[in-house]
């Protein structure tokens, strides 16, 4: 049912290489604003910025696909008003390709009161209070006025810990609106993905992917992951889905995570993440390297004049020492957090990047090894998730 | 008597052109870190960096010297450890000249108490509270460590308005602690301002000049200006004490100001100028143009697709309309604040380059006239300087 793709074929998407002993593999997104490499990692982008960054500086940090949200940009500055500014791309001015959220998850999460209907989605602006309902229909219009190269569905996200009862009430209506958004036409450059929900119950997720697979969507993704549930619980649901996917549509683990829940994902056969940890840990000091986490405001940095991971070669590291970004955190300078930022998204975009050359070398489970091996031995500032997500 | 320049010559310092109608001058200060033309604007980049922007950034705005405050850098991170990491430059990674102030005015004005005495200034930190005493000899010890290219004597700044017999005083020690600074070593490639105080009186502020010359500096400074006396009464004096300064020495006006400012400062021979508008003004959405001040986060920038000024070739304006810039400054993100700033800093590198050149054509009157036409006919958020300095 989904407008652009045939039966047998996806526009969208090419498998490369699978992954022997795992369910990994890489592969191409072929958008009309480039072709992105996957395993890829999103930058998040929610109100038309990459935190304080531009959008030369996110295509040399090594991304060409990152994320918009249609609920920010719906609430502020407005979608219609982007539209006449001739869509995202050009209002932010960004050359490379757009996934844009439905925000589903932002209205549950962020507005002050929100009441799901069948109907719509009705909540309080998280800005002024206003009260807004969104319809599935009017979300797609929002991302159609966007113009973003991947739209996502409206879906049901319930909160974790829900019972069986309500998450399967979550799914069924997920699919109702699954067959709502499909129905409203797209610009002709446009892919949707479905968005399967079904909690951390494996049943109800397979349930979920069949009825939207049957459906027709250009991508799958994991919606209501994340939220709290064990590593392993997440896992472990991954893993049953993927495995039912058509292996020629991408997969899309939305919100997740850390640089091991990605490798973990990629393992299980997710080819797209987003998260916005590199961003916001790199406003809090929060700095990843190649041997583990460093929390830049501690005082043994204070006269430290290493780069950030000698290993790296982003601008940040080729430059400037801990102790200078240690100052600049200290003194809550916007610099530290910019060159953060910066040294954090290509972290992330190095990462990826090592991962499908390990996947196309037949090496991936040495990079796994290797990967985890550096981050124990480390003595960093931190190991533990709980610490700094 | 100072340490780096002989009697009859000025190894910083030499006058290229001299305006015919006005006391206009071009001229290039040669420093260890390059040579910079004159009439110069400075960036203020008081704790090691210019707020936001990266060194690359400041170069490519056209820059080749900024500021630096001994004050802020002596608290934190501290002079010391500055100059382990290899100083100021080294630190900040900054290719440029570097000019530093004493900090003698930041200790006045930021400081919770302030007690100035024949020996020291005493002062509150306004970080922590903590009592500091620095004397004139260890504002250049701090200097020194740092290892700026241009250093400034410790003065005694009165505020405004004060009693001619308060401003004699403050006239008297500061050329008491100009002697003071004079005898402590600097490095080899160091420069040292002298700081012509004397308020509003023209023969106060003569009297300064004289015997700050008498002592020989580098070049001259005029401190205690901008700080709330009427414009006219600031250009008087500037001119009432500029004609007395050696022509071969270069001459600073500290912390002036706006555009109009810097034009009729030039008029009046003065070579140098900091200030903190362009960077302070990015930050709450005051835009200079070609044609006036742009106030971004107005309604009616809400769909302007023009750039901030479309005589600008910065690139902000090469890129972004004002309707993602205002929706930048609207949402609160950082990224607005950036360009703001790097537009502001490209406008008024510019500017002054604009004034350089219309020196060294003998068109400086021309510019004049055509740069106030420009501002009064142009309709746009503001002229008056209250409502945005």
């Amino acid at each position: 049912m989904s407008k652009t793709i045939g039966e047998n074929s996806s526009p969208i998407f090419s498998v490369r290489h699978n992954d022997t002993g795992t369910s990994a593999r890489t592969g191409v997104l072929q958008t009309a604003h480039g072709k992105i490499e996957t395993p890829v990692f999103m930058p998040v982008g929610s109100l038309g910025t990459v935190k304080g960054i531009d959008s030369h500086e996110i295509q040399s940090c090594g991304f060409g696909l990152i994320l918009g949200n249609a609920y920010h940009l719906y609430l502020r500055p407005g979608h219609t008003l982007i539209a006449e500014q001739g869509g995202l791309h050009q209002f932010m001015q960004w050359p490379g390709a757009l996934l844009t959220d439905s925000g589903g998850f932002q209205m549950v999460s962020l507005a002050n009161l929100c009441k799901v209907t069948e109907e719509h989605v009705g909540f309080k602006s998280h800005l002024d209070g206003s009260w807004h309902e969104l319809t599935p229909e009017f979300c797609m219009e929002v991302q159609v006025a966007l113009g973003s190269d991947i739209m996502m569905m409206l879906d049901h996200c319930p909160p974790y810990p829900s019972t069986e009862a309500q998450v399967r009430e979550a799914v069924d209506r997920t699919t109702r609106w699954a067959r709502r958004c499909l129905s409203v036409p797209r610009q002709a450059h446009q892919f949707l993905f479905g968005i399967i929900q079904g909690g951390v119950f494996p049943s109800l997720r397979q349930e979920a992917a069949g009825q939207l697979m049957e459906l027709g969507f250009d991508g799958y993704a994991l919606g209501g992951l994340s939220l709290g549930e064990e590593k392993q619980t997440m896992f472990q649901v991954i893993q049953s889905v993927t495995k039912h996917l058509p292996v020629d549509r991408p997969r899309y683990l939305m919100g997740v995570g850390l640089p091991e829940d990605i490798l973990e994902g990629v393992c299980r056969g997710v080819d797209m993440f987003d998260c916005v940890i590199p961003t916001r840990h790199g406003r809090t000091g929060w700095l990843f390297t190649s041997s583990g986490r460093v929390l830049i405001k501690n005082a043994k940095y204070a006269r430290d004049e290493s780069p950030i991971d000698s290993e790296c070669s982003c601008p940040v590291c080729q430059r400037y020492s801990r102790s200078y970004l240690r100052h600049l955190y200290v003194a809550n300078e916007m610099l530290g957090v910019r060159l953060n930022t910066i040294h954090n998204l290509w972290y992330y975009g190095s990462f990826v990047s090592k991962i499908r050359r390990a996947i196309e070398m037949g090496q991936l489970q040495e990079f796994r090894t290797q990967f985890y091996e550096a981050q124990e031995g480390s003595g960093q500032d931190a190991k533990q998730d709980s610490v700094c997500v």
